[in-house]
Formats: C-alpha cells, structure tokens, sequence
C-alpha cells in the first residue's frame, strides 16, 4: 500500500532532523518574543538565535506570521504541559492550591519577568492578526478546560455544591490567573497573583460541601 | 512678586495653544498606540495623525521614550476620569456592580477591542521600559486605591466585615478585571469579563454584614 502523505499537515513529512530545525527555530522565536514583544523580534534575530541560515529559515516558515502561529502553538503546550507536571488534574482544593504555589514559584523564579506567555502574545495580537487570535481563543479554552475538568470532578464526587457552575469558576479562576501575571509583571512583586488566586480559590471553596 | 517659574514642570510654561498642541500629540500617539500597540507606532504616524510638523512634535517630545510616558498618565487619567463619571465613590454593593455593568458595556461598545488602555501598554513596556513600569505600578496604584477607597467607607460604616481587608479585595478586583479584559479582548465577547468581575463581587459580598 502507498505510504499516505497529508498534505494539510506538511510537517508530518519532516525527517527528524528537520523537526530538530523547526523547533530549534520556534523555541528560539518564542524566547524572543516572550522578553521583547513579537513586533520587536525580527526574522533575523530568530535566525541568529536559532543557528540557522536565512534559506534555512524560510523553508519552514515563509513568513513571520507562520512563525508566529507556530510560536502561539509551542507557547500553549509549554504552558499546559508544565502545569500538568505539576498536578495532574485540579480536582481538590489541595490539588488547586499546589497549582497556585507552583505558579506563583515560577513567577518568582522569573524575577516576575515576561507575566504570561500566551497572556503577553494575546495581548498584543488579538486585534491586529485575526488568525493568531483564533489561536490564542483556542489556547485559554485548553487552558480553561484542564481547570474545568477538575472542578467538575469534584462536582460529580459530591465534594462541590451542585449550586457551583464550574464551568463559570474556571473561567473566573482563570481571569484572576492573567491579572494576577500582569499587575505581578509591572510590579516586580508576586503579591498580586497570590491575592488574585487565593481570593478566586476562596470564592471556590465556598462551594465546597 | 515675580512670577515663579517651576523648572521641573517645564509644561506649565506652555502657553495655551502649546497646551493644545501638546494635548493633540498626546491624544494621537495614544489612539495609535492602543490600536497597534507601542512598538508598531511610528513617530511619523503621530505626527501625521496629530497633524502637527516633524519640529513641532521634537519641540514637545525629543524622543518616542518621552511621548510614551505621556501617553501612560493620558490613559490613566482617562480610564480614572472615565470611570469616576460612573459612579463617585465605590462605596457599596450597588455602586460596585454599576460599575461593572458600565465597564462591560464600554468594551462591548468598543466591539472587545483594545483590551485595558493601562494593561495593554503595561503588558508591552514593563519588562523594556523601566521607567514605563514605574509609571504604570503607579498607574495601577490609583486604580487600586480607588476601588479601596470605597471598600474601606463601608467597612467604617460597619458594612462590610471587620475580618474583611479592604486592601487585599481591591487587588483581587483588579486582577479579575485585567484578566477579564484581556480575555474578553482575546475572546471577543464580554462574557470572561463579566464572570471574573462577577465572581469577585460575589467573593466581596461574602463579606457584607
């Protein structure tokens, strides 16, 4: 039988090395934009980062809106794969305020430098690139269900009012979460994320039975 | 007595058509700037939308740096002027959600675009511009000292809880309300905005006696 090639999905056909490349570029386009801005990151200072030639470059993004799609994706999966490494579902109130200590380390760790990495792309993109805040909507909603998962777990335990919505306290959670990152980002202090989140946990574990 | 004149405040020495001219500058860079962010506006695309000449503009700011610290106090006293016109003092349960209500509709009325005129020049500048940051911490620190303002009146009133801290609320309020706008912006739609701030009204009711 024929081997299939999906051509929607043209980096399926990349060798191994070839994958190396293209993520050795991205990682590099995302440190870049995550301390300067996507706007202040040009091609070449990703070129120069990412040890690769400008021909090189250009064979796996053809422009720096791709990059910047394929930045938005490699963003997303950082996030949520470091937050599953540190629980593996939020469904206690111990597992949330685990999550609520580790986030709160790495923002110290950080020197409270960069806030959110998909917070900072969407607030800079959302109205001027259409396809990248498609993206962007599409990553807090990952990012929304990892946390609504757990709640409503602990809902169907028994543990969370049936009155709770957890679909809403996510959402909650989640806006206290990015303002929490951002006023901790312009004061250089972590005091803002941890009344953010203990003050939405709070309100949470007022639901709890 | 002779005039005095305060060499710190050179901007008082304006005359008033100065004044104006500064104003309009100002105005511009600012609309410019919360459409397309700092980095993407040009120093000539103020100048063009001010419709002021290259050494008219120089004569106000000689640098980009010190039209974006202009730009900073422009937007925060809109924001806390905009926000003072709906409600004098958030000093109960009422004033605080017909503020809600007007902020909702402000974005809904500006089809969720821009996010926070403050966050979003605060997620661009804070970790490249210190002396934008400083300005901005201080920015949030009126926004904050404001909505305290009010939660401090009812509890002296005896409205709010002695196990309340009024300072610790209004921290909270605003990260909801960043987060919530940012999502909103990203989203597209009021509803995060809406739940964040509705959810942290509800955590501050808790509180009412």
């Amino acid at each position: 039988m024929e081997k299939q090639i999906n051509v929607n999905k043209p980096k399926r056909r990349l060798t191994k090395k070839g994958e190396e490349t293209r993520f050795r570029i991205v990682k590099a386009a995302a440190e870049l934009m995550f301390e300067h801005g996507v706007a202040s990151t040009t091609v070449e200072e990703v070129q120069k980062k990412a040890q690769v030639s400008a021909s090189q470059l250009y064979h796996y993004f053809k422009e720096k809106r791709a990059l910047v799609q394929a930045v938005i994706i490699y963003q997303t999966e950082q996030v949520l794969s470091t937050q599953k490494s540190w629980v593996i579902q939020l469904d206690s109130m111990e597992a949330l305020r685990t999550w609520r200590d580790a986030i709160v380390q790495l923002q110290n760790s950080r020197q409270c430098r960069g806030g959110c990495p998909i917070g900072s792309l969407a607030s800079e993109l959302s109205d001027v690139v259409p396809e990248a805040r498609s993206e962007l909507a599409a990553a807090f909603m990952n990012w929304e269900h990892f946390i609504c998962k757990g709640l409503h777990a602990m809902q169907e335990r028994g543990e969370l009012s049936s009155d709770a919505n957890p679909d809403e306290l996510a959402l909650a959670l989640l806006t206290a979460l990015q303002g929490g990152l951002l006023l901790t980002q312009v004061r250089k202090e972590t005091l803002p994320l941890e009344i953010g989140l203990d003050s939405m946990l709070e309100h949470i574990s007022s639901f709890i039975i």
